[in-house]
């Protein structure tokens, strides 16, 4: 293997820049709206590097994401401030000790922060108090607006910045995360052309993975594989999530792959496999779901389930645009679903009675898809005050918003064959009529498929920035070795996105 | 590529069975000679998954060692007991929902972990006091060995199992952590064999990145070489450490390759490497520095320095045996290097006399080696009590004990040009006089080569677990496209390890 052939795209740190004009744009109004004095500091803390229990073992850090996203930081122990009348914006740098230059590398000076932050300042962290009280004129008690918030997929809060002497600030705990994480909601195009680089080198090591699976090697191999082809030509040093490489009844457990359900299985002749892995490019994460049989040709029970989910998958892409809601387009994904399955002799009976007792969750318990940004799961899927469906199905669905221009989302349906669910359907008054458990039971054991990508709403439609081969011949060609060649989208952020 | 050559050997369950054994055997022995009752249990906590900040993001979850050492589960969130008096131990394992099933995999019965984990009993999380008080005989509060005592490398402490209840048990802080600590630093044959695996797949992993280091690639390109042929051809999902891949100047940074200094400057032509990577299989974990010139040929002045660390490196394994002090080897180790250093023209004067100003740090400002097993930095360097040595170079060491017999320790010598240490060297009136400026000026630049073995310590000598290339002409050799196959050991437990 000789040097990389193309040289990555440089991201430029304007991409940071625009993000907190944005943030302080959308603050001040917010602040005007309320009739509220505009000033005070957005006030962040980033991540700090961890040691794995009581060892001197320090996992690779990783910034916390809303400090990412306004600061692009990729150094551990900063802090952030943005000053809303000015727009000015400081870094607060660790003071490293001279060990430190032995150890860990060139300690690098304030102004190396300053010029490739492209902040206005730069200053140490045991400067906060004084630095920020000096620059403020307008009272004795400067007021910071923290990060305190609800992140609605883990159910935990954010937690605000801690510092020696906060004690001498105001405090404002409420107004800052919903406005910050409504900034995150709708990409830029820099934002939107990272993610293309992301999913360009995503969808190519995908097909690398197809072209190379082969009966008889482990799961894992098949995530070394989309892992080594993403870092060694995509420079992704960090994946979106632990990858999913789930073959035969893997494919139904939604989040396999993790320590206690590792990718450890032998590839079966017969398996469908289910791998779903992104990588991260800086800070921006893909996140994309490939299934196929893992000897290469589909059965036709294969191919059954595999078109009931390609139809979900394209219809929900060809109805989204803005002001479409995606409740609405879970809805449609479950019906696509359906009604192939009573196609293919699987169900029997009426789809929206099917519809009424909820059946589409039996085949697909998860939800169509979810905001993708610096974190895979994106926040902002509900605003305050919004209540989560209740509903089984879309009850697991991560945001019920309407969509919006500039939003990027996953749409992921799928087909699974779930005993867990599958047995108290078969089993209820009201469902077990519609399935017809012969023709069911011939899945037992075939685990499941999904298909997903990422794509972008625009005013009148939508993007879909994942370059996978979908169709069943496009799958079985490759895999039998045609070329499948991703055009990289480069990356022209003075031009836009597009 | 096709299925994976070699299957991978299976770990035995026994390997954990017989470090609980040797534990209780110890325990047993120490109460005794304290005049203290033989029973209580020891209890530990296992490790938790973590979330990403606030997010719902999971980290891959990697068991805390020292639960590892006795109980090798991979799952989180579990507890383990051994009774002291019986040696029965018994797990317990969190107590998962139904939503479990569809998200994250089978629920797995408690007969599994028995069977699997070789315990003698099972239980849930929340039966810990029900089940600990019905077993225990002796005493009205039950008495818990906790683990609690420092970590010498990270400076931290262990955290001591915590659960709803533990008010009703007496407590023990002190007696379990150096005792469970010494049956750590003691490898068994079993333990020896997998280290070895562990050595043998990533050995053949360094050899892999010298073929294929060429000038104009990426230093993280190497690492993802790496990364993929110890995941792909040996199971290793993780890493003992983040993979260190230096180049040129880079190669004095003792510890680059971390998110502030990433593996990404571009091989030039005329640059030395220095790559410190090891995997883990099966908890144990291997930590191996090859250095080499990028593009496949030594100069002089590489090779000078290349073989004053070889010289080094061999010096100490061939005097090392049960009974050495590994104080003793670091001198030794300096010595080497100094003298070479003298020989190439770059020092001047008596070596004694610069082993008295400590002019060993100044080129090789680390220790020697370190223990390895569960974690890279293995614990069990100094024993309680046990002062640090005070001089510069000497009180980097992560350990002063006497060598015995089952330690495996890294040796790993080196020399670098680093500014922060050789300007002040150049100043000083004490060293200056030893340093020829005009022949190490030309080395401004050079960076550094360490040379790290994973070596197992017998009555009589020693043995290296590493098969890394190390002459320099087997290197250019190796990396001109000559074969190095690496016989990988065979895991004989019955037999033992040899
Ligand atoms: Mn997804
Ligand atoms: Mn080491």
């Amino acid at each position: 293997m000789a040097a990389s052939s193309s040289p990555l795209p440089e991201v430029p740190m304007e991409l940071h820049v625009a993000n907190r004009v944005k943030l302080v744009e959308s603050l001040r109004q917010h602040l005007s709206l309320s009739s509220r004095p505009v000033h005070g500091y957005v006030f962040l803390q980033g991540g700090e590097e961890k040691n794995r229990y009581c060892t001197d073992h320090v996992e690779l850090f990783r910034q916390e994401s809303y400090f990412a996203y306004l600061f692009g930081v990729r150094e551990p122990g900063f802090y952030g401030a943005i000053d809303i009348a000015t727009g000015n914006s400081t870094l607060f740098a660790p003071r490293l000790s001279q060990e430190y230059a032995v150890w860990l590398g060139e300690i690098k000076p304030l102004t190396y922060f300053k010029d490739r932050y492209m902040v206005s300042m730069a200053f140490y962290t045991d400067e906060i108090v004084k630095v920020l009280h000096e620059q403020c004129q307008q009272s004795e008690q400067p007021l910071l607006f923290l990060l305190h918030g609800l992140n609605t997929d883990s159910n935990l809060f954010s937690k605000p910045a801690e510092f020696e002497g906060i004690e001498k600030f105001e405090a404002d705990l409420g107004s800052l995360h919903p406005i910050l994480t409504e900034c995150r909601v709708l990409k830029t195009d820099m934002e939107l052309a990272v993610i293309q680089f992301a999913n360009d080198i995503s969808s190519e090591a995908h097909v690398e993975v197809m072209k190379k699976a082969r009966v008889g090697m482990k799961e894992y191999q098949l995530e070394s594989i989309f892992l080594h082809h993403t870092y060694m030509f995509g420079g992704c040093r960090h994946c979106s999530y632990t990858c999913i490489c789930a073959t035969g009844e893997n494919s139904s457990v939604l989040h396999y792959g993790h320590a206690a359900a590792p990718n450890e299985r032998t590839l079966q002749d017969g398996d469908m496999a289910l791998f779903d892995m992104g990588a991260e490019f800086n800070f921006y994460g893909s996140d994309i779901t490939c299934s196929f049989p893992v000897n290469g040709k589909f059965t036709s029970e294969q191919r059954l389930i595999y078109n009931a989910v390609l139809d979900a998958h394209n219809a929900v892409i060809s109805t989204m645009k803005s002001g479409v809601s995606w409740v609405d387009m879970h809805i449609l994904a479950e019906k696509t679903v359906l009604e192939a399955l009573k196609q293919g002799g699987l169900l029997v009976g009426d789809v929206d009675n099917m519809m009424i007792e909820r059946l589409g969750a039996v085949f697909m318990p998860h939800g169509l898809g979810h905001f993708l940004g610096i974190d895979t799961h994106d926040p902002g899927g509900y605003l305050k005050g919004a209540e989560r469906p209740k509903e089984p199905g879309l009850r697991a669905i991560r945001t019920s918003r309407e969509l919006l221009e500039g939003m990027v989302i996953t749409v992921e349906p799928g087909c699974y064959f779930i005993d867990a669910l599958l047995v108290p359907a078969m089993e209820s008054s009201r469902t077990s009529k519609f399935l017809k458990s012969e023709e069911i039971s011939k899945f037992r054991g075939f685990g499941g498929v999904r298909i997903e990508s990422d794509v972008y709403v625009t005013s009148n439609g939508c993007v879909n920035m994942t370059k996978c081969p979908r169709e069943v011949h496009d799958i079985e060609a490759v895999m039998a070795g045609a070329p499948w060649p991703i055009k990289k989208t480069s990356i022209h952020f003075e031009a836009g996105y597009s």
